[in-house]
């Protein structure tokens, strides 16, 4: 169990969060974070008497080379990290990723914390225990599931993350609502003002609620086997697709939007249609220069998810009702593929 | 839970072991078995109709490397290993660690059906999960836990292992049934002949009994934590330090026969010395030349299971009565490697 944490000015009460005899930890953070944020948690913990030495990662999918993993076991070794020490990853989804897999294999796995200051870390990827790497042309191919042994969401990071990244992370938020929580889905679109505005009570409670929603399935299927945890897949098939075809130009979150809208138009007429498209609407449209269906749906049979390379659909029968299913064609992802801007 | 299978002639019959409906697997072996083995066991698959590509990693600790698993894992995707299909690993316990870690975190974890073929893999490091890479300067530094969906030993190849990797495994063998088995250690004083001949009854019985006892300890304790599984380091402690102060020349099976003398002589008098001696004369014991007591003490300070830089070591209370402490001193250490022919 991941013990959770979402509010403001957690990041200076860190220390105190964690507890520990010791006062022995990893601090992981990344080449954008490392003068501000990465200060101000490095502070934080030398104030509480640790010994916290600080690894920055590159910013970006960088971090999640082998390269860059291969250093950080490095540094691991060099500062004496010990069995029981935690590493604290402190940054977007790339440094939990990389941190994260480098504290599930280090010593064959060490405590993990994750520190996440982006609203898409924030709502969705702190928790669950899904660490990676990427191969050359294959992201997320190596990996590991590694259950954080807590999240702390201090969503007064989130006041300075640039517009595009924020805009992106709403996709996840949304996601949960439109696939597992109709009340939330319906509240998250009375209060998309707050929300855009960033004020920080709206935004401890849409993190809070995405966080629950998550561990709720995490917990019914951890390692993401028994079909449960792929709903949260909505969007996510055509979604990775495209982020690839893109080159990663298109983020993940822009990424997942367009993939929520195809899945919507794949699933046929839907009762709650209205308040299902507004909420869409509210998400970024990713950029479709250069990106071509074909090309498209070739990489979605080599998706992690693919069964004898077909490719897992997760559709909606109703707002909070989804499907899973693999009987999605070519032809029909063609087409709405076409609706909505992609060159065949 | 690892499906088990001790017996002769099994290699042949592996694919009707593992059953699958896709027949796809990756078998992976070492430039030494390549020939051999594994081209018996890529034979058996091709004949059942699997589709089995064969990877073959370099001989010794070399498979161990980042780099040897990074090859591995770039085959994995060319060859398009999908999730649910294994990784079967034939060889040693090199090649069970090297592959084991690349089952573990290829797609976050695949299938892993080990196929030991020396002594030792197949009495000890087959079983329990424990899946590892070296870094320079640090065994087993990072790793995963992964229990295989089955292990598979077929007695019939340890026939031709050459003598001293035969006789260094018989090391792990004994260590069961001192740590947890005292009928065992007595059956193996009395059928010692036997085993020395590698007749094949005599072979799977000693197989069969160290992995039951081996199955039941990792049980209780799957990823090491409790103290519980920490019992089967008996002899370990100064075994891996001598392991690396020698770089490796020493065998493990040798260095733990080593590292069980040193630990029956912290134990201090014990009633069934006899028995407890005539078994350990029976074990190999490794060349000290280059060997220094307090460099030796130096790396056990740096054991993956010291906490604060002190070192755990199992002793005995009396045969099949392990005892877990951290209370053994530098000096009571550097006693001992005298009286064991160590310069100080």
């Amino acid at each position: 169990m991941t013990d959770v944490y979402v509010g403001s000015g957690l990041l200076e009460r860190l220390p105190s969060i964690l507890r520990s005899k010791r006062r022995r930890a990893t601090l992981v953070t990344d080449s954008a974070l490392a003068g501000t944020l990465g200060r101000r948690l490095a502070a934080a913990f030398r104030k509480a008497g640790w010994e916290a030495p600080l690894f920055v990662l590159p910013r970006g999918e960088t971090a999640k080379s082998l390269a860059s993993v291969a250093r950080l076991w490095d540094f691991l070794l060099k500062t004496g990290h010990e069995r029981r020490d935690p590493v604290v990853a402190l940054g977007g989804g790339t440094v939990g990723d990389a941190a994260g897999f480098a504290a599930a294999t280090w010593m064959r796995g060490v405590p993990l914390v994750q520190v996440p200051t982006t609203l898409l870390a924030q709502a969705d990827s702190c928790l669950g225990g899904k660490t990676a790497v990427n191969l050359p042309g294959a992201k997320n191919a190596v990996g590991a599931f590694h259950q954080p042994d807590a999240a702390v969401a201090d969503v007064g990071t989130l006041k300075t993350l640039p517009e595009r990244d924020y805009r992106s992370g709403l996709a996840e938020v949304v996601k949960y609502g439109l696939v597992l929580d109709a009340a939330f889905a319906r509240e998250l679109d009375r209060r998309w003002g707050l929300l855009e505005r960033r004020e920080s009570a709206a935004l401890s409670w849409a993190v809070g609620r995405s966080l629950r929603l998550k561990a709720g399935i995490v917990a019914e299927d951890e390692r993401d086997f028994s079909g449960r945890r792929e709903l949260l897949n909505f969007g996510h098939t055509l979604g990775h697709a495209l982020e690839s075809a893109s080159d990663y130009r298109v983020r993940h979150g822009e990424a997942v939007a367009f993939g929520m809208r195809a899945a919507v138009l794949l699933s046929g007429p839907l009762k709650e249609a209205a308040l299902i498209e507004r909420l869409l609407d509210r998400l970024p449209f990713p950029s479709l220069a250069g990106i071509r269906g074909k090309a498209l749906f070739r990489l979605l049979a080599r998706d992690k998810k693919a069964r004898g390379g077909v490719p897992v659909f997760v559709l909606l029968q109703g707002l909070a009702r989804p499907l899973r299913t693999q009987t999605v064609d070519e032809r029909q992802v063609l087409a709405v593929l076409a609706a909505l801007g992609v060159k065949p």
